[in-house]
């Protein structure tokens, strides 16, 4: 480490970051509902002297994109990004999404999820880890090269994007845009492992037709819950026929690097009638280098399989849908220099040398890399375990190694 | 037949009685909410004579009753009775519910369910089978004894009730507010079959507990949903044992006697979450003669079986509630009076002998029978078959039916 990265380090302010983490927490930014939390951002990135873009998606137009995926009934969304630097070295892209997911109930919470409170050595709240956490450290890691008074010769690029829980809307909006680099840094929970490839994830709904019947004269009906029985099993089935052939060393760890959930299933509406319709959702873990519609293809062989082989559901067959999140898979070389720069900034950050892994979980990498060419990786504070839950917590230690990596990774990568 | 009898039948008018029908039905009184229709019954039951009794039920009071048993959340509740005759002979009551269950989708109905189309010999809409149609046709029976001039020596007594789909509040406050009688018939639709017997059906609900987790690492989670799926099938064999040893003759046409239904299963709220909780809700059939705590622990031993070959519900056992509905079985003897006068009207009234047979459904009888202590068979228009249905509708003939029959079955059983 030379003493330009030294200093820019003492300029980092874990404190007052914190403040800045509750701060966000304390905006219940839910999908599809994050105007307030991104002004709030765009003031900030402006406070710590970045050229700021702030605009209003056009969600028509984005709907035409074949990579346009959504769930929420979005009536509005906004674009933020902070630009720096200048344009005599190698651009980097420090992406961080807004939107959180639901609290839930909040009596299953031991703090209130819109408050961010420290406590233990953590910062507790909805987001903190997924990821107002890994957002605020790219900021305050800018804003410390800036406090510092060093000067950029690569252009550093926050992108605070809405829309990642259902889609990407907002980070595919920014590649749109035009913001593209020579690499990219996404602040997702990774526990500091540095990943250079996230598995695919698409969401499917399945409706399951059956004869309503009154209970007392039920075998005259047909149950869409027996006949999904099968369904699921021949599902399970397909998972872990699937997860088998997984041999890709990044995810040698993972007993289930491409999982299969059934996430929801709803059917029937009284007890005394036989449910004549079911609704299952799920997603569908997809492989780094797997084509998508041999993908799509195997799972509707799975299904089609048990339709065949059943009277009733070959003359009613189920519908089938690849419905909400569409997240594709992607990935970029080991090799390539945005994961070399953040394994060298980890390793002079702590001492020793970051976990390399892929994650099993869909982000807006896809659109960084597969529409935007921008070699990305992700790299942050937290658990994913942590996220989506209540009591969701980050350690302020792992907020401290990842804006000091981050702010290495920027020096290093940009040029100063 | 005599001529009383003979000048009876002639009084009877159909036509307007199934205007009245029409009238009735497009007085959309969904369980829970009733008042509207018990007004209308109240006022046509002054207009042929009758006296009315009509009262808000007390249904805090209810509510601690043993048999009590409900689900919508109920604000308030009518009771509405006529009587007419004397008490020189014997008493008969005529009950009928005046609640309806919801039209569902209207789109999947060809008439308007709250109207009452008269269309190819058929009343259709909400409630032609179950069952205003059968209560219209004990008013017009009587109406029809009035119209002829002839005097009871004993009391009829039509009762409107509140409340039967959800388990029968309206009939249980007729009973404890003194409605007794030497014989009662209740106009269900029986497919004009007569029947000294039905079934139990006792509602359940099963809430499963699983594990929350993320999609991305679904395996670390537990899956309400699979939990459930064995104990769905150990219910499933259940009801195949139970079915099997029924050997009551009033039961020997039916495949599934007292049938398990599980009516409707959710689970989950986000494809990319592990469900953590799964709600069940079923109804569980009775047999006539059985012993509800016998059958009810042979549910939960089956239940049980499943929780304690499986270590995770083990430690985390399924919730199980007795909810809603409690439909006891009843029965009465068939040799009873009430039996042989609805048979011999109902021998005149067409020419040939009724199939006599239990139902497999629960009904009111069971307050009448077990509580009221008033020997009670079911005889209607309409196929149980054709109602919770879209396009529920009762042939104008049946109704024809019924309403010769009941007004023969007045008069012999009360004598004149």
């Amino acid at each position: 480490m030379n003493k330009v990265e030294k200093k820019v380090l003492d300029c980092i302010n874990i404190d007052e970051m914190i403040g800045y983490i509750c701060e966000l927490i304390s905006i219940p930014s839910m999908t599809g509902d994050e105007k307030e939390a991104q002004d709030n951002v765009a003031a900030k990135l402006e406070s710590i002297g970045m050229k700021v873009d702030r605009w209003s998606l056009d969600l028509d137009e984005l709907s035409k994109h074949p990579d346009y995926s959504i769930e929420v009934d979005r009536k509005e969304g906004y674009g933020v990004v902070g630009v720096t630097g200048k344009d005599e070295g190698k651009s980097l892209i420090l992406n961080g999404h807004i939107d959180v997911v639901a609290a839930g109930e909040e009596s299953n919470w031991d703090y209130p999820p819109w408050q961010g409170v420290v406590k233990d050595g953590k910062v507790m709240g909805r987001g903190s880890v997924d990821m107002k956490g890994g957002l605020a450290c790219a900021i305050y890691a800018v804003k410390a090269i800036r406090d510092a008074g060093v000067k950029l010769k690569g252009r550093v690029i926050i992108e605070s994007v809405v829309g990642e829980e259902d889609g990407g809307i907002g980070a595919l909006a920014c590649v749109l845009r035009g913001y593209k680099a020579d690499g990219a840094i996404i602040m997702e929970p990774t526990e500091l492992k540095v990943a250079p490839a996230q598995a695919g994830a698409l969401c499917f709904r399945i409706t399951v037709h059956g004869l309503s019947a009154h209970a007392c004269v039920r075998e005259e009906g047909v149950s869409a819950l027996e006949k999904f029985i099968p369904i699921h099993s021949a599902l399970m089935e397909l998972e872990n026929r699937r997860n088998k052939r997984v041999d890709d060393p990044l995810y040698a760890n993972f007993k289930l690097p491409i999982p299969l959930n059934m996430g929801k299933v709803q059917t029937g509406n009284w007890p005394s009638t036989v449910p004549e319709t079911l609704l299952a959702e799920g997603r569908y873990g997809i492989e780094v280098d797997e084509d998508i519609e041999s993908a799509q293809k195997e799972f509707t062989d799975a299904l089609d399989a048990v339709v065949q082989a059943d009277p009733w559901l070959r003359e009613h067959p189920p519908k089938m849908e690849w419905w909400g999140g569409q997240f594709k898979p992607a990935s970029i070389p080991v090799s390539d220099p945005i994961v070399e720069t953040v394994v060298s900034a980890y390793r002079d950050t702590t001492g020793s040398s970051p976990v390399l892994e892929g994650v099993t979980y869909g982000s807006d990498m896809r659109h960084l890399v597969n529409v935007g060419d921008t070699p990305t990786v992700l790299f942050g504070p937290g658990d994913v375990r942590d996220s989506h839950k209540p009591n969701e917590a980050v350690l302020i230690e792992d907020l401290g190694t990842t804006v000091r990596t981050l702010a290495l990774s920027i020096l290093r990568f940009c040029g100063h």
